[in-house]
């Protein structure tokens, strides 16, 4: 038999949250947005962006940790790489900065695992494809997709103006409505996994 | 930098075509094939099925070989295993079955790789899940997809009554409605994968 890869996976009450000072989005709108990208991508070419699946249980399923803005929109967290800077570190980064706690110590030792998904943006459009589209030759954006292993116990602080949600596999699943074609095919993409859900 | 796994993908013009006996398919309705699977249930249990992705390129870009069946269904190339047998082992019989010569020596030696994907079917219905959905102890059918690494030349015998289609990425992705869940998220499945594209 072929082994899945295992992911040990622990109940989401084992982990503590806080909370620590907002992090607001940087634009306010979709076209600020891609303005933004344009103008980035002028000075320092194809943007890459990394980003982390988290994973706990509850009721013996997978859930993913999301980052909520308002009362709709969800991400994971993660974000741009500064230019050269290595995926890994880059990544630890952003998790650090978006829900790492202002003390050091405190602060999870972030265990990037497997990449799971690669997302490209063509255009300076919102339009993501999972490939490169033919005959393009200068994509914009490269978003690549990682697991993250946590350990039995962590502690998250959650900017004030964020909420951080345990989302279900099932609830992403076939839901592009609600969480866009990157967030909603996850569990596709961790159907090869083999969830080891550690009950403490 | 974390390195995507590299697969070799060859122009389809490097492969030959020929025709073999039909493989008529076992049931003519849905319903006979949900029936008929209830029936192995009761005898064997769970079916395990398995499917190959066999990736070739044309215009720089990925393509998957698919079996039409009349002038609309498609599927992978694949099928259920023997109680007991072997995944690896009951893909290549299967990919044999469905696509290799009557003559043992123009057979290809398949080179069965990663496993990309797991679909598990709850209840004796079409619907299946990337996930077995919680509270389903008991689900009726595993299908696993393989990819499947193609040497330079083959030569594939598709039976008479099937068409065999060298589909492009992008005419997959986001296409549910021809393809089914299953095959239309192939694209993302396969993200995380760097091809190479060798031109002969």
């Amino acid at each position: 038999m072929v082994m899945s890869p295992v992911v040990n996976t622990y109940p989401l009450s084992s982990y503590t949250f806080g909370t620590k000072e907002p992090k607001m989005e940087k634009d306010t709108s979709v076209a600020d947005r891609l303005a933004r990208m344009k103008l980035n991508y002028m000075k320092e070419g194809m943007r890459t962006s990394v980003e982390a699946i988290l994973l706990v249980q509850e009721h013996n399923h997978p859930h993913i940790l999301l980052l909520q803005i308002g009362n709709t929109f969800c991400k994971l967290p993660g974000g741009r790489l500064k230019p050269g800077e290595n995926e890994i570190d880059g990544l630890k980064r952003k998790l650090t900065s978006k829900l790492g706690a202002n003390s050091p110590a405190l602060v999870p030792d972030w265990q990037i695992g497997e990449c799971v998904a690669i997302w490209w943006r063509p255009n300076f459009e919102t339009i993501m494809y999972p490939y490169c589209p033919p005959h393009i030759t200068k994509p914009k954006e490269c978003k690549k997709l990682f697991l993250v292993h946590l350990s039995e116990k962590e502690y998250f602080a959650v900017p004030k103006n964020l909420k951080l949600l345990a989302v279900p596999l099932f609830e992403l699943y076939d839901n592009v409505q609600r969480y866009g074609p990157v967030i909603s095919t996850i569990p596709q993409q961790l159907s090869r996994f083999q969830f080891n859900m550690i009950a403490t």
